[in-house]
């Protein structure tokens, strides 16, 4: 019998993850299926490779990255170490705990550059359409490889789709948008805080792109930073030039009105409103529809589409834990596929009935803690039935709960905390300088002690 | 037998000409096909269609519109008019020349509407996928109802790509571009002039977009343009705020250099560099690969897709003629569609042949009297060899001749000229505003005599 052919759709940090768990095997002398990654980037990292295009890429494909110059971790880093490569291991000492963008891709490259997986990848390769012929048990994909300009189909017993989900932005429409003088924007197209230096800006949303995006331009020199929530405001002690407002409810001219009836003139409008899941590759019998929450539709396991379990998805969930959670989906996925875990044993109604319970389980509670704790223990069931490293998931959870005070006591200096390393046991240095000041992003400047 | 079914890819100018040439057959009590049209947006008029989106739309899908707000026709109208449907027709009176864009979309969809084809349109559903099968002669169409979010496939006979070609951006890098610290962007993410009030922007390119968005800019208010040019300068007698410099270095921070060692503090980059034809739902057997030509490859009369007659191409050409040479192509494919027009008589070595005498013809002067005529010529060629009302070809083309004296002589005045309609013999009237004290660009505006 010939080897099953298995492949990845993308090569951020949950393709990346599926990489290793496969070569890990590997490693430890088992015999793994062909693993062929089709990453639309020519590099890897998936929203970690920064550029400074927007809209459509080289080659005509949506742009993936939603990064932007001068992004710091958002969350601790203690809170996604890798269980079998750690920072101090990649770094060679321990490192402050929200590093900046370029930091955490060259961690992310390290492990795989060490694993060797490179060759497995098929770059500037854009998966254009998947289907899965019930008599072959097999799926078709077409891809379209951009640096020959040529489409083709190969099949494969297996795929694993790893595109991410916080590409695609959900940008919805407010009167007076279309006679906008300004420049009007979404968090995906946003690059540059200096942009906006002098200028009043308005963010609308309440989450993390929202306070995040908020915060560059505060740091950059934005002259002032009007916020406006739907639902509920974000509540931190803003700065002084940083006004939180209840909705937009429309725009006219440069002025934009709120909910409250209050008004305010301004130069620029982001729309930090979230993202879509979105697979323009996928017919309706394998495309995953869900809401952007812990506990994903039609996913056993957040992982097994129940509809086909040969298909698989990755990273999925609305997430606290990321690249961890990544690698306990990529193990459990792996052991799936080479029958270490046997699918074949579970029918459809036990995949849907462990759906439902995860969703009654997410809904019992909406309070941050018990999220955090939700998507620990949901890391915790994973990792428990692979050999992935297994590692103090609820001391990570710890830093999550530090973070969240951190940031209610001081918003613009939350980053200047450090925590401790749940697989090395150090604790992280306090970065040289405090975030509000450190206008230089690069590693060199980061890693400078 | 059945009927046929032909599918239609784009409801913008050419797509709408296809439906009111099947349309018009059909009012002769001529039986035609079944006709379906996919458009991607949930409106007709391509690119005519504006909306303030840039980037990813409503659905995830790439905005298609490229035009802006204040755009004004940038040749004269009586180049482009419908011969089996005037301006006078649809606005009850002459009008001026150079309409800005609601007034053509409204001329555009009147007569669409007499026409009475809306039905046979699909909107909000995007072409995925498009193959052909060998055994059965069919083309398998993979459809994205948007509205229902519901992907499915329907067959058809013949294909009819009218998706267009300047939607795609073609964006080049250039050193410096990755740490610029203002707003860069292409053309095709252009949308109001007015955000560039009191700056200082670099538009790069020598074509139409540079010239008209540097235009726009300069009439709203920017403190200076300078633009750019890889092979050629525009050459026109700017204002004393705009000047032109040969190609552009690198950038360093906020400084453009030039290949002549000068340099420019800018706030703002434009990338006028044009479009690329995409074509993301065609596999290599019926994908057309061209540059943005006179005489694109592959397309025998402009219009058949060399390697496989059923399927046909409208508006792939480079274009002086737009509407009316559409409509030529439309008419003509309708007719080849139906029989009247015999394909099957025509050898591929003859149709290969008739593509390399065209080719031959474009490049054997680079004159662009030459090339106005060149197209003047293929329109009537077709015009010729259907039921589509004749009519004066020259004339326009003498329209043509006229706008360009009229824009050497004045760049920012050439649109208060008008000419005479080859289709009804009136006279435009003169606008009542200068263009460049015109800055209300709506309908009511424009038509207030
Ligand atoms: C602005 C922003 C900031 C963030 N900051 C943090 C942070 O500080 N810390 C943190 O832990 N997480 C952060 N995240 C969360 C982020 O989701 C994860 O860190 C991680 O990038 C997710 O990895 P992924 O591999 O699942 O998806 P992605 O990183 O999105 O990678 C998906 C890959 O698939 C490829 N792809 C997509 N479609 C196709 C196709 N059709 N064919 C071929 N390839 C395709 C893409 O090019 C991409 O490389 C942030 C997210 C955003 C949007
Ligand atoms: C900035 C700009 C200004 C211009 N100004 C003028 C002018 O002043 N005068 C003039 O005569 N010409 C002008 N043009 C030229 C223009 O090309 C034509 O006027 C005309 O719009 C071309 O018509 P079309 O139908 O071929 O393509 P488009 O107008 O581009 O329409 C194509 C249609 O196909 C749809 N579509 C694309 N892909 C899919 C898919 N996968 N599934 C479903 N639907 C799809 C699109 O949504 C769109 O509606 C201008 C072009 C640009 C870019
Ligand atoms: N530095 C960093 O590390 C960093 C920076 C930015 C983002 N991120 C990551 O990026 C991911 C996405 O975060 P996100 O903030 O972009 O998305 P998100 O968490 O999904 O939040 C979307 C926000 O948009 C609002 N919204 C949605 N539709 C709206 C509408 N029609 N009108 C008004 N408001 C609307 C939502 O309001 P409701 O609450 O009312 O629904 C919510 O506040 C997260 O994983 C985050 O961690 C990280
Ligand atoms: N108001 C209006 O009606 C209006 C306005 C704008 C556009 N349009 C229409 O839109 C269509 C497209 O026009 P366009 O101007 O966008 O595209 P275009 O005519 O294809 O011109 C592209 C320009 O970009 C330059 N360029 C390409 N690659 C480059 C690179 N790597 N570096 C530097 N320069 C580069 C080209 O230079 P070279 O000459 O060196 O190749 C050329 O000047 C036309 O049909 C036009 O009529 C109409």
């Amino acid at each position: 019998m010939s080897k099953k052919r298995v492949a990845v759709i993308g090569a951020g940090p949950s393709g990346l993850a599926q990489l290793r768990a496969f070569q890990s095997a590997a490693a430890k002398g088992e015999d793994i299926p062909e693993i062929v990654c089709f990453e639309k980037q020519d590099n890897w990292g998936g929203l970690w490779n920064y550029t400074w295009r927007t809209g459509l890429d080289e080659n005509g494909e949506p742009v993936h990255c939603s990064m932007y110059r001068y992004l710091w971790s958002n969350g601790p880093k203690e809170g996604l170490e890798f269980a079998d490569y750690s920072f101090e291991e990649h770094f060679g000492k321990q490192i402050a705990s929200y590093p900046p963008r370029a930091v955490l891709f060259d961690y992310i490259e390290g492990r795989v550059k060490k694993a060797n997986v490179r060759d497995w990848i098929r770059f500037s390769t854009v998966v254009r359409w998947v289907e899965y012929d019930n008599d072959s048990g097999k799926f078709t994909m077409t891809l379209h490889d951009h640096q020959k300009d040529y489409v083709y189909t190969e099949e494969f017993d297996n795929v694993i789709v790893a595109s991410g989900h916080f590409s695609t932005p959900n940008i919805p429409y407010y009167e007076g948008f279309e006679s906008f003088n300004g420049r009007l924007l979404h968090a995906h197209d946003f690059r540059d805080a200096r942009e906006f230096a002098g200028k009043d800006i308005l963010v609308m949303g309440s989450s993390y792109s929202a306070e995040d995006i908020g915060s560059q331009c505060w740091k950059y020199g934005a002259n002032s930073i009007t916020s406006c929530y739907r639902s509920a405001p974000m509540g931190f002690a803003w700065p002084d030039n940083w006004e939180e407002k209840p909705a937009l409810v429309r725009v006219e001219g440069n002025t934009a009105h709120f909910k409250d009836g209050s008004s305010k003139e301004v130069d620029a409008i982001i729309l930090c409103t979230g993202y879509k899941h979105f697979f323009n590759f996928l017919p309706d019998d394998l495309r995953l529809k869900t809401a952007n929450r812990l506990a994903t539709a039609d996913l056993y396991k957040g992982v097994v589409w129940v509809h086909n379990p040969q298909l698989f998805y990755l990273g999925m969930q609305d997430q606290w834990f990321t690249f961890n959670m990544f690698d306990a989906q990529a193990w459990w996925v792996r052991d799936a596929i080479m029958g270490k875990i046997d699918l074949s044993a579970v029918t459809k109604e036990q995949m849907l009935a462990d759906v439902k319970e995860r969703e009654e389980r997410e809904e019992a509670d909406d309070d941050t803690k018990y999220a955090i704790q939700y998507q620990a223990d949901y890391v915790k069931e994973l990792v428990a039935e692979t050999d992935y490293p297994s590692f103090d998931i609820d001391g990570a959870c710890q830093a999550f709960f530090e973070w969240k005070k951190h940031k209610m006591k001081d918003i613009m200096g939350f980053r200047n905390n450090s925590y401790k390393s749940v697989i090395t046991g150090t604790m992280a240095p306090v970065h040289h300088t405090p975030w509000k000041d450190a206008l230089d992003d690069s590693m060199t400047a980061y890693l400078r002690n």
